[in-house]
């Protein structure tokens, strides 16, 4: 038996690779990314033939740039060092704070995800390895992680039909353990994506999963329904798991645009596609009516919250505005708020068009439970919260809000979830 | 408005990635793979520090290769070339049949997925990126692609205890579009991965849902439940979807065993851990009870079905002997008839373990329906699935045989799948 286990083995790592490469490979027996026992962290690519290899991430400190527009802050980068057999390595200077970390390697100039890690996640066109580093039960890494002896809530897929835009779409859902051995009704929380992502990303990046199973497990949340849908109108799904992959004559959606997605609708959209997920806001009444229809919910404001990031915060902002007694509790998660308007402040916009006090004053007279604000202190969307915030003082329309450390980056968006959640219902 | 959309893409851009390498990619506006006129297929790579691009992927022809262990088949490789400004290409000789296909390019020997195409597969360990190409209605690219207008069924990821194996797991399941509108009770198919596999290949790799959609939607193939579970019980879930990725010292599991996996148990497990899924099988009670307690399904072995690739065919194999009166229909797709025997011949080991004949005898003893065996030509496991033929005539045990061209690859489980759905219920 070792002989054909041995082959299946070796036949699985050859059936889509080149088996020179492989073969090297597995016989160093790399491994990275290490923990070493001082609590720093190691990386190793096995890369005999690259010149030049690098690893970016979110573990390392941020760097500023400038760019035509600013400074902006990347994720740091480090050189590899080359052993005399060709494996490239970098340890970093201290120990990791508990965190699920985004790295990936640059060989030559050209992205690479790690070889010798499984554990990788998708924003739509990005590819990056990841890795959690946790030192004690409920610190951030433990969080983001699923236990043995925790009770798992599932994860639907689901295709709705949206008049609106006359098309089918996709979201996703998350129902808690008990809601397949209980018939009692949930509450539920709409969690929009930004415009990188999709409706898978609040599960791959966000790890809506594992906070939701973790906090409700600790009976810090209460259990509830969560529902991440597609904000992008010009595409029905997330790319690649169902999309119809077509090659299309001149290839396949330029990537110079808006970060390139699957699935295109084949018919003509009722909706302008910007891909900044303009009339999404409009349809949102489709998925509410799927959403009830299908799952055993609690309906009205008291049980209803919706939250999103950056574009996804916008459209939480929209969406609360154009639907004021459908939510109780309303969260602005390093919000576009300006993402609608021109080139003026988002002060002038609010002020300028009578609109938003018209809409804006309907929800807070509905007296919403919560209106929840969060961003980073570095955000480059700062000053449009901050002078949203001041408008809201000055209108005297009542909400909470959060301020954390660095920039427009899912460890943020990890931490507001993690909080909103634990104060709604 | 302008500036700030602006300023939101880029963000997107360079929020886990260096600026400087994402700006000269943008200014390059780097499509690939290109569908030319001429049919044939480009594709394309910016990297102009890098020495040495190729290509791999199933769109090639296969080549034959020496190895410790005989000849294998491994898929055709290509150089690409360098343009003035770093701009590598190759283009294929010829048309591409309609097909979903798998590539990569590996820069200066190391392996990278197309940074200008979304489409990426994910095989446990291995990342791909695909295309899929199709020329008319009903040809395979066609019937592997989702089609607005056609209905879609919903995708669940579910946990399930298993008290067999003392721990918790998760499966997919697939319920087609009509059954949340109607309230029919559905057959069921268990629809078994391979050894590189887990509960997400058949869906990833095998275009699951499209296949089921379309042969629905086209009146090829009855409504019904199909259920993807994951074989190796020393993992409860797919890699990083759902687990613990926290780092131990010395590293994660060592690239050099079985293929890497996630959401390892943190308790002991009830049964030998050796990377090839034994346990699972005796542990399969517990999956078709979960299923019956959670879907809306028709019982009895005129309404349940089960079949699987390399290792899941193996699966399938002892499960249908281990339990003869659950399946009115098994299907054996490039089966590893020989998995858990030794380096006796496939028919030395069917004549010379009693319980075989026992078993087999007690599952065709109750008159399946359909006992399905489908093989590539140039299959490894072609001659143990020889003998387990040779070894059913001589028993004078029923069964049909496909033989297809190729080798030990998803392009035939993709047709079986195709096929077999067809014959069930």
């Amino acid at each position: 038996m070792k002989r054909l286990f041995t082959s299946i083995v070796m036949m699985s790592a050859m059936a889509t690779a080149a088996f020179a490469q492989q073969a090297i490979f597995n016989q160093n027996k790399v491994t990275s990314p290490v923990l070493n026992t001082n609590g720093t962290v190691t990386f190793n690519l096995y890369a005999p033939f690259a010149h030049e290899v690098k690893v970016t991430g979110d573990f390392l400190p941020k760097q500023t740039i400038e760019s035509p527009m600013g400074k902006w802050e990347i994720d740091g980068i480090e050189a590899l060092k080359r052993d005399e057999n060709g494996l490239w390595s970098f340890t970093t200077t201290g120990q990791l704070d508990p965190e699920l970390y985004m790295y990936k390697f640059q060989v030559d100039g050209v992205d690479v995800l790690d070889p010798s890690s499984i554990h990788r996640s998708r924003d739509v066109r990005m590819n990056m390895s990841n890795f959690i580093v946790t030192r004690e039960a409920g610190d951030r890494g433990d969080l983001y992680s699923a236990h043995n002896g925790t009770p798992h809530g599932d994860i639907h897929q689901l295709w709705y039909d949206s008049p609106t835009l006359k098309t089918t779409r996709r979201l996703s859902v998350y129902t808690p353990a008990s809601y397949r051995t209980s018939k009692e009704k949930l509450p539920v929380l709409y969690l929009l994506h930004g415009m990188g992502g999709d409706e898978t990303a609040w599960l791959e990046l966000g790890r809506t999963a594992q906070i939701l199973d973790n906090l409700i497990a600790a009976g810090k949340c209460k259990p509830m329904i969560v529902v991440m849908t597609n904000g992008h109108v010009e595409n029905n799904a997330a790319p690649g798991v169902d999309g119809p992959l077509t090659l299309v004559e001149g290839g396949i959606t330029n990537p110079e645009a808006v970060p390139q997605r699957a699935t295109p609708h084949l018919e003509p959209l009722a909706v302008k596609n910007d891909g900044r997920g303009s009339g999404f806001p409009e349809s949102f009444p489709d998925v509410q009516k799927f959403i009830e229809k299908n799952f055993r919910i609690k309906k009205g404001a008291a049980n209803t919250a919706i939250c999103g990031l950056s574009m996804g915060g916008y459209h939480s902002f929209m969406i609360s505005q154009l639907y004021p007694k459908n939510f109780g509790y309303v969260g602005l998660f390093s919000a576009a708020i300006s993402m609608s308007g021109g080139q003026q402040s988002t002060y002038d916009l609010l002020t300028s068009d009578k609109n938003y006090k018209k809409r804006i004053g309907k929800l807070f007279s509905a007296q919403p439970k919560l209106y929840w604000i969060g961003i980073g202190a570095t955000d480059f969307l700062y000053e449009q919260n901050k002078d949203y915030r001041h408008w809201l003082d000055e209108q005297g329309f009542p909400y909470e809000y959060r301020e954390t450390e660095g920039g427009h980056i899912w460890r943020n968006w990890r931490i507001y979830l993690t909080e909103f959640t634990q104060k709604l219902f």
